[in-house]
């Protein structure tokens, strides 16, 4: 079967692929096992460190419908749709943000539903979704009141996901994914970027700063998880999913402090002393706005796993991350 | 101060052009009462039936752009954006109704970024916005997950709505209308046509088809008080509506055999003898997957009136409709 992966070059799209290479197969259409035979990762960067036969890299814009024509065919049966501009940029820049997590996302679809083959499509949609007024831990029947354009974007491509999976055009998933924690490689424009920094950077012997108060809950998942959640979410049967294709994912709650005393614990102090605090109002605004803990009952009952201490998410990163370094 | 009503020539639109004709004012940014000059209707038919100097009729494609921006420049203070495709007729024609619902929305609200001039745009969206389990009367904090592309499409108005208005784009009110009942004329491809047809076929001496049970429960609103609640609701502080623009509209909660038996008791059993049941299964799985009854504390807190009987909803379109006959 063919898979196309869009954000083909970013950090889920990349272990999403490796992984993907790895296991062989995915469910395909009836829900049998079904041996992967191209993968294509499309990103606005080519996605490198590939040299297996069955990736095909392609650069290009995900917004532009000739570009998703040449990738996304009849012969495509699955699409793990990655791509999206991230909650500050979309935040600052308005149109960019539209154009990307919402124009490109409809493109997708249309396309999708005229290639008439109804492949599975995951999206991933975000915690930003939810906002407003929210209660200590967040249930599946929340209502989404998103308090970002990045939110509000996500919530819009939730709706397609739904309404063309209902329609039969698509059989699609959108995955609410956490924060996902440790993020290797440079910081970006998340408004959730310093949630890795602070662990990643003082690993690493650089000092990093911490833009929100010490007491912020989070809502976490490892890169492992991650992509554990989108191969189960793509896999596991559409009809289980009910009157709605958006799902909350379980994750690990926790708090910006007692995800410093995890890396003082696995670390030691010196290295958690390279945070420094210092408050940033904007950062703040979108973070505080989204929940920090979650009631994931319909996501537990199909089957989808968390991590169960930050611990061993910092001590994961070291594994993957450090260790070849 | 200027006023664009698109749906200009519908049943609405002409009522609420009326209607400010009468009363003369609305308010401005500022929240003063300030005189009508111009109220320019578009429709894709041309607004008939009016002779005042005021009014401007204009005939053109909502999801023109040149048409939008023709009429909504800088000057207009307020859109009341009523426009749509109805229910039935955006399931059976998904691509019309992403272009009317969604792409013609999301054209005015770009127009009106664009003019900079902040306007008030009130949104008609609906109960369709609800679907899948429902409690048995929907409250505020009722999760949307809507059952067909109507409802999908007036939630994703919604959103942007409340994003447009958050970014300070626009200044937005979208009011989830209950099923307007008795509309005046032909029926229409709405799931929702027999509410009125029911009603107004037998008192006119027609014949009437219900195509659902009638145990159905039905949640609805006046000709009278729809245009009442989208007055108010443009009118009222935006910022009364917190950390959502959208809201669930009070509306009078029935049956549809209670409808009949009001129709029974205003105009007589030989009247209500005039319609004949035969259930059409695809009018039943879109109505039925609305919710009957609601709880509108944020919407009764903000001052939103409704009908108190079917028996005035009867009295007042025979008043409204069938004297001047």
């Amino acid at each position: 079967m063919r898979v196309l992966i869009t954000g083909g070059a970013g950090l889920l799209g990349a272990k999403l692929a490796k992984r993907l290479l790895e296991r062989g197969t995915l469910a395909n259409a009836q829900g049998r096992q079904t041996p992967i035979t191209r993968i294509t990762l499309l990103d606005v960067i080519p996605a490198k460190g590939f040299d297996d036969p069955r990736i095909a890299v392609v650069t290009g814009d995900i917004a532009d419908a000739k570009v998703i024509e040449a990738v996304l065919t009849p012969e495509t049966d699955s699409v793990f749709h990655l791509a999206a501009i991230v909650s500050g940029q979309a935040e600052a820049d308005f149109e960019l943000g539209m154009r990307i997590n919402f124009d490109a996302t409809r493109l997708i679809l249309e396309r999708a539903r005229r290639n008439g083959n109804k492949p599975r499509v995951v999206f991933t949609s975000s915690v930003a979704v939810f906002g407003g007024e929210l209660p200590e831990k967040v249930p599946d029947s929340q209502v989404l009141t998103p308090q970002s354009s990045y939110g509000a974007q996500k919530v819009m491509g939730e709706l397609l996901i739904s309404d063309y999976s209902r329609k039969g055009f698509i059989d699609g998933r959108a995955l609410r994914m956490p924060t996902v924690c440790v993020r290797p490689g440079a910081p970006n424009k998340a408004a959730s970027s310093f949630a890795s920094g602070i662990i990643r950077e003082p690993l690493n012997g650089v000092e990093a700063i911490c833009p929100v108060a010490p007491q912020t809950p989070m809502w976490l998942l490892s890169p492992r998880h991650a992509i554990d959640s989108l191969i189960h979410g793509h896999d596991i049967d559409g009809s289980l999913f009910g009157s709605s294709r958006a799902l909350s994912l379980p994750g690990l709650a926790t708090t910006v402090q007692d995800m410093v005393a995890a890396l003082e614990r696995v670390a030691g102090p010196e290295v958690a002393q390279r945070i420094r605090w210092q408050q940033d109002p904007a950062v703040i605004r979108i973070v505080n706005s989204w929940p920090g803990n979650f009631v994931t009952t319909r996501a537990n009952a199909m089957g989808f796993k968390h991590d169960e201490s930050f611990d061993d998410i910092i001590r994961a990163y070291i594994e993957d991350e450090m260790k070849t370094a």
